[in-house]
């Protein structure tokens, strides 16, 4: 889908998308779901070298996706769009985090924001097996 | 991405996505970002044959995203996910649209929702030249 | 703001708002946030009857709000609304509610989801200290 | 409920509500219908003073609510927590918001955001009558 994540710390990220006539609908106007997927990526990137991650996995946890939000601000007919994520509220249940995608020029093309949830490593087996 | 839609009518779709082992997340559950897809795909393909958007697109005008939200509300941890979208209300310049997806043993994985603005064809000529 | 809860069992809830001149905007339609205390209410009273609520307030703890939606679907302009509000999953971290909104002559008028967050007694007075 | 309107601007608004006892729940903590109202009337002041919203009603139309969302981040205990809120972007057909509420110390409390819709006159009168 051509993204690619440029750059990565501990609680944020920049990601970008390039825009492909496959990917256009059929107005001209880049598709929402690469949009999404996009911000997608950049917030897991975010969250990804994280202290609280980082315990959270020793103990064989998780991060885990409770909401993902995209709202889409201005279509997109060309060129790429960039991505960046960051942690707004990292607390020990829960996660907050949002971004912001901007097209070549500079405006806003897009916000999102997801909730995660910690769940150590009890709870997912519980959750797998009552599944 | 293993995206599949099985039926489409006027105003709803069913769709499925399956779970392979690449998609998976460290702790062995379904990434997000499959079922954002799923849902994203499974709303536009119940406006599709809708005469709002068929009476649009006569006119050169589209319908676009203006709103995506996934909620997920269980793990899946292997199989096929199904996914349900509805319009639920359709007007003349917003449309909204729900989704339900289930896993093959009937329990709710995700809920998501979008909302859609219709833009005519001299809106959307203008939104590509002040981008 | 004339908001009234007409019926409670455990994870559902029944409530209604009346439409005041005081109430509405310039251009004689209800006041979103009318719309918006309604849904909040509704839920809030699903919960309240559930086991899982009971629980944690015997060991002192609370469910907290983590996210309120509402989407507004039409315009309400007289008469009552109607709010119907169930929890959609009861997980022990994470609980999922939505509610819909009626008008006097069943139509929907909006649609809202909320999640709550399972919160022990101890994290309760960390969050308090830390705050 | 103690919502205070401090400022308002062309596309800004600055407003705070005040913590008191009635309003709080069982836990101590600012109960969300508070900060969704709060959110609610911060973004409506920041739309007031825009030149889109006066050419519209000279018009007979109006920015009709498509959509408010409130994230809860931090619990609030005591004092009085402050709104920003701000348009993101004012386009012709759809408006986005965003608000950012702080607690007395600076801290985060919640964000919330909001899409608002032009309704010429034509469209508001037959929204009523089709209702």
């Amino acid at each position: 889908m051509g993204l690619r994540v440029l750059d990565v710390g501990p609680g944020w990220s920049k990601a970008s998308a390039s825009h492909r006539e496959d990917l256009t609908q059929p107005a001209g106007i880049m598709h929402g779901g690469v949009i999404s997927s996009l911000i997608d990526t950049g917030i897991a990137h975010a969250l990804m070298m994280t202290d609280r991650l980082t315990e959270l996995r020793r103990e064989g946890g998780a991060l885990v996706s409770v909401d993902l939000r995209v709202k889409f601000i201005r279509p997109v007919s060309q060129g790429t769009i960039f991505c960046d994520a960051k942690i707004v509220r990292l607390g020990r249940q829960i996660v907050h985090a949002e971004a912001v995608v901007t097209s070549e020029d500079g405006k806003e093309v897009a916000r999102g924001d997801a909730i995660y949830m910690a769940v150590p490593q009890s709870q997912i087996e519980r959750q797998i097996e009552q599944n």
